[in-house]
């Protein structure tokens, strides 16, 4: 048994409360290097003069990834104490693994050597709101989406998707034009949506605010958009703002009173300034976002700054309802802001979502004190490189898929932000070079992932577009230049998610085998008495595949599938897809 | 190599922030599978059509144990943000390490395969206070170290050491005893008193609290407590308070208003009452410290509870002048308690001390958002079973001491708080069996780990007694029958640590052998131009050892030592120690 592979550390992934009466402990081990693993427990306390009482759980092979796999064991101890250690079993030796290293057998005269969590106190539970599970997500750039009142168009805007998208350009995307395609949305079947940044701003971005308790006059007014929200809301959409809280614009008036007062500046404190007079070149003498002059980072360190943003994250829910927040640059505000933050937002809805913009590794800020979730790019990272790049094979994407799985909680990953793509990167249909079939295997990969799955604008009717600024085209509303295949496609996995619970949110996740020659992926969901199978097939052949089960459905075509046997044979086509429910 | 044994994740004790300009990134690898490792980094946004900017640093071999080697490096990125991966070389090949996974090149086509830290925000550094570093403590559990006012004492109080210490007897240990022995305190040279429980209590010990505002009648009254902080802070003795906050005692009027009221009381959810009406037998029916029924848990979610728990935090720091605060049984109460105790009492004393009682892995704990410091129990029995009990050798010892430094951030174990016993263990001298010998060696063991040494009220003139209540004895006043030898010994070590800059700490600490034949360990201690090699010998055969250096100079004997070579030749004694300080 490879010892240096065996690991396990209390809290983050290892050992955490899943709800208030359940703890889930996890251990890593080299890749089919150990063939059972016990789960050593007991009461911190229960002690005799014979030693320590203890029980033995079976853990279960929950996850793997290209050098390890990742056990997991359920329990509920009955004093919400625990003290436990590992039995690990390979053919060649047993060994225990505790805190304080291997040991040929349990020890049981001192629980000291023991692994422990102290307490399950529900003030610690990573508790999300119960909604997110069953959102799917719809992501709107305001500027881009709809132009419903042309009145309040920013001056030069140009006529709606007459040419291409550009740093500066300006086309009066609004929210009369959200409202007036809520229709279209409610059909589509989404019931949350993310807006992009809609304060008071000097780009078409409006990631450089210059007022955050204002509207920008381009979307409309406070009580249009009150309108808007209650809108959502009467057809079970949620919604969701953007926080740009790391940095301000460089119009934000505060920062200009640095600008012109220098050192005399009463908000010089509001921002880190490194030298006076400020210059922005070569670089900014002042923190900012990158290295762009456009965007200072603010000081939420500084009590005024800090008082002054939890303000605007109470104000926007308090008086127009929102229903979350979305993180921009989480991870570059210090720990405690956001901490304060949850605090703050949570008393005045607890259900509110926090949902932080992190591209990488993310434990620290989902530990139950912070956020919600993050936007899940390691997914959409390793998605891509699977179907839409060719760029790995079918196995690799497993091992991804199950160290990004492995990484955080269960708790965490069920409310996972996953996403294809944003208004930060090329669009789907463009990363998959054009190729309809790859994108739907993308979205079946999405919908099905443990998490919850966002569509941006466009990409279900295939909009296509490169880097910013290229992704953020205007929508295309004349039905006869959308995609409506596509969009018949997307429009029957969400029914799907909402309507099978073994597709959806209740369900296990588990891939089944990956395979680097034929590149075929065949995963399960699984929810109490129902299993489905999924096969997802990248390649120019058809794969034959053997599921377990007497009779099956065929979700996608509702024919159903028997066998005299305990096995179906399933054909999926080349570049396409099986998906097939199994009860019992 | 091994890539199964190579470990990095960002944040707790991996990466940190070890002051507001410099970012600690250290890298687990197997024991000798390694040479060199580099670590390459750069900004974030330091992007030019060419790729990314990056730099390499060498990191340095910082610490082992039984299966790895740490590695650290200390990098001072200019913009505070930092992306980075490992450059790993073997004999056999070089790897690239980064969060995507091993590569054989360095990608740097996107920082996104890089570990990111993306912000060095003061707010979230770990800072103890400073002047904790420069303690030297000692333990009183008062009821036991001076009877300085008989008229006080307890009913049934027992004539002054007359018997052994037992669960419910009572000597008459009280403040004055303790004014009246500052002289003793001050001339052996500590500079730090932390008093186990001093509140209104019916125990001996006190941990079963019945007021936390009032002082124990049987100590004192609050004059005569602010007169002892006064006292000590006269002669630059911090002095540390014992917060029990888990669990009250049976008699707290709260817990007795629930015994008489049941679920009509208004304290009913002060606790965890599973079962009315409360019964203790066969185990309460209430959550307690273990099954005890003297010690009901308390609801510290409950905000009735918080607030008082909190209010009386602040009281005894604003109206006593504490500074600092031991947290009892602190791993069973929530996190969420914890930081808001901090930023309270830091608010009312931004430098009080906030130690917690944690016996195992406490890295959740030591974060920056909760406490400062443990009690480095690892520490302890890691020592008293290499050198009180000879139960593991030299080099068992150097492995475990090695995984407790590398297991928690610089900045943490400088503050760790290092004891060899308490009121809840057996006596440093009875682990020892009695043996002075290996107690000074422990006791320079104890010293010279990073951290802050305590000493337990009498084991400095060779106190004994075995399990509580044995450890709990009325302290030796008699100078006849106390160890003299013995506390000169420690007052020796004591000066040292406070006159010798490579003997305190401000120096580093590096283990350089530890054999598991001879049994005798080697570390040196370094700051600025000089250092201080440590043989500890605990075996029946004196020891040569080759240290490296023209001259040195024997911190105990104060002899000068010269040699014609680089090499000084060191003999030392059976269970017997050396200390050669050696400059250049």
């Amino acid at each position: 048994m490879l010892k240096e592979a065996i690991y396990h550390r209390p809290k983050n992934n290892f050992a955490y409360a899943y709800d208030t009466q359940t703890l889930h402990i996890r251990l890593r081990t080299k890749k089919d290097d150990v063939e059972n693993v016990h789960l050593i427990h007991g009461d911190p306390y229960d002690w005799t003069k014979d030693g320590w009482q203890t029980a033995k759980s079976e853990m279960r092979l929950q996850a793997s990834d290209e050098l390890f796999d990742y056990w997991l064991a359920e329990i509920q101890p009955p004093y919400r104490r625990l003290r436990y250690g590992f039995e690990l079993i390979s053919k060649e030796e047993t060994l225990i693994y505790t805190e304080k290293g291997f040991y040929k057998e349990a020890p049981f005269d001192d629980v000291a050597y023991y692994f422990c969590f102290p307490f399950l106190n529900p003030a610690d539970v990573f508790t999300p709101p119960a909604w997110v599970k069953d959102t799917v997500w719809y992501q709107i750039f305001p500027e881009r989406f709809a132009n419903g009142d042309p009145s309040i168009n920013p001056a030069g805007a140009l006529p709606w998707g007459s040419t291409e998208p550009k740093q500066e350009n300006f086309f009066g995307g609004d929210f009369q034009g959200v409202i007036n395609h809520l229709d279209y949305l409610e059909n589509l079947g989404i019931n949350g949506i993310y807006f992009t940044p809609i304060f008071k701003a000097a780009s078409n971005h409006k990631y450089d605010t210059i007022d955050y308790m204002e509207i920008d006059p381009q979307f409309g007014d406070k009580a249009k958009f009150k309108e808007l929200v209650m809108k959502c809301h009467e057809r079970g959409i949620r919604v969701m703002l953007d926080a740009v809280f790391n940095h301000s614009g460089y119009y934000f008036p505060q920062f200009q009173d640095v600008l012109e007062n220098g050192e005399h500046s009463r908000y010089r404190d509001w921002f880190h300034i490194r030298e006076l007079p400020v210059r922005t070149d070569p670089r900014p003498t002042f923190d900012s976002f990158g290295f762009t002059p456009h965007m200072p980072k603010l000081n939420t360190e500084n009590p005024e700054v800090k008082n002054h943003l939890l303000e605007v994250a109470k104000y926007w829910v308090e008086e127009f309802d929102i229903d979350g927040w979305r993180l921009d640059v989480a991870n570059e505000v210090d720990h405690q802001f956001w901490r304060e933050f949850r605090r703050e937002v949570k008393l005045v809805k607890p259900d509110a979502y926090i949902l932080g913009e992190i591209w990488h590794d993310s434990m620290p800020w989902l530990q139950g004190d912070q956020f919600d979730a993050v936007m899940n790019y390691p997914f959409t990272l390793a998605a891509l490189d699977y179907l839409a790049k060719n760029r790995v094979n079918a196995k690799s994407f497993a091992n991804q898929a199950g160290s990004v799985l492995a990484s955080y909680p269960e708790n965490v990953n069920e409310v996972a932000f996953n996403l294809l793509g944003s208004h930060d990167t090329p669009r789907v249909l463009t990363q998959c070079n054009g190729n309809i079939d790859r994108a739907k295997l993308l979205y079946i990969l999405q919908f099905t992932f443990p998490g919850t799955p966002c569509i941006y604008y466009g990409d279900e009717i295939g909009m296509t577009g490169g880097e910013d600024p290229g992704c953020r085209k205007c929508m295309v509303w004349d039905e006869n230049a959308q995609n409506l295949e596509l969009k018949a496609f997307i429009k029957k996995l969400i029914d799907l998610r909402t309507n099978e619970p073994a597709f959806g949110s209740q369900a296990s996740y588990r891939i089944l085998s990956a395979d680097e020659h034929t590149n075929h992926l065949v995963f399960m969901k699984q929810s109490n008495e129902e299993r489905i199978y999924f096969v997802i097939n990248p390649s120019a052949d058809s794969i034959k595949t053997s599921l377990e089960g007497k009779s099956g459905l065929d979700l996608w075509t509702k024919k159903e599938i028997a066998s005299d046997q305990n096995t179906l044979e399933i054909d999926t086509d080349a570049y396409g897809f099986s998906m097939i429910k199994v009860k019992g």
